[in-house]
């Protein structure tokens, strides 16, 4: 990167984290390009060199977000052996200052686009992750299916759903046990993981309920 | 239901039909709660009789548009043999002006809070109905499964993520080719069915690609 695109990048992460405060203080819903502009103290031309929508500002946030979760998540599981990756991958992590923020807005305002949008980049931006623990997990012999993609998409997909309130009906505390077990049932199916995994797995659905 | 019931709820299904035509001229999210009140001629005591919140109108417009396709589902597979009722869900049905318009608007609006709440409870307001299926199924002999309501679930969350492009990343032809095979090996372990409706399901999706 050049000095310019440095600058550029360090430029746009300042600006990345003056928008989450003012989302959080006016609501996303509210704050016009106007008031961001002027938050950014920056002239119509200079906002434009950043951002072009408001919608573009909030998926850069939350991007910037979620890729600061997983990028701190490769660096832990990188070392550790492969049987260990993927429980891994839902062990508490020390969340960033941003992160916390981020995550108490959307809890604030669960029906919000921003809530919406937080759970589909959640979704989306850690399945490539997933993705090559099951395929390093085949390859090591302990995991087995012709489609280690789209068995991380599905995890991805059903482990938020059972985890989040929002993908499916809400449930009470038996309604989600039953789930866990299904989930867990439909886990072994897919990915063919040792036992003793699943009932880790269990374990790490039961720590969060 | 009394004649004073009836009234409001003929009255409420006139406004629901309103909402959405406002919602599509001005966009939901610009649109106030006084344009919506001044479009149903509603004084302010009158409106809140009614509806509460701009969201309250979202959700009972999408819960109205859903609920229609629903009923009209239900009525279909209600005489038909127990191992055509599930493929039947998918075959294409007559949509009424309103549900098309629906549509039509979150199709237009693909990222909006509108289209997330409205697959949102395309598959909440369906698990019902293929959970039945299920455990119909389950009692006829025709399916196997320890989870019939919690594959419902599970089952609606995926058909939608791999016949929409919101819920998993964008994917072309051959990568959507790949997530029906994967989705339809957990149809098949999930709930046991038939080998020909394995097919079948195979060709109906094909058929929306």
């Amino acid at each position: 990167m050049s000095r310019t695109d440095k600058d550029y990048e360090a430029q746009k992460e300042k600006l990345i984290h003056i928008a989450l405060e003012v989302f959080i203080e006016q609501g996303y819903e509210h704050v016009t390009m106007t008031q961001l502009r002027k938050a950014f103290k920056l002239s119509v031309g200079g906002m434009y060199h950043y951002f072009s929508s408001k919608e573009e500002i909030l998926d850069v946030v939350i991007q910037y977000g979620i890729q600061t979760l997983i990028e701190e998540a490769k660096a832990r599981i990188a070392t550790i052996p492969i049987e260990e990756k993927l429980l891994n991958l839902f062990s508490d992590s020390s969340l960033s200052a941003f992160v916390t923020k981020l995550y108490q807005y959307t809890d604030d305002n669960k029906n919000s686009l921003v809530a919406y949008k937080l759970r589909e980049q959640s979704v989306n931006l850690a399945i490539p992750v997933v993705s090559e623990i099951f395929q390093q997990g085949i390859e090591a012999g302990i995991y087995k299916s012709d489609f280690p993609e789209e068995m991380a998409e599905f995890f991805m997909l059903l482990t938020k759903a059972i985890t989040e309130t929002n993908f499916l009906p809400k449930a009470d505390k038996s309604k989600r046990k039953k789930r866990i077990e299904a989930f867990l049932y439909m886990f072994k199916v897919a990915i063919n993981p040792p036992v003793n995994q699943i009932d880790q797995m269990r374990s790490a659905f039961d720590y969060t309920q």
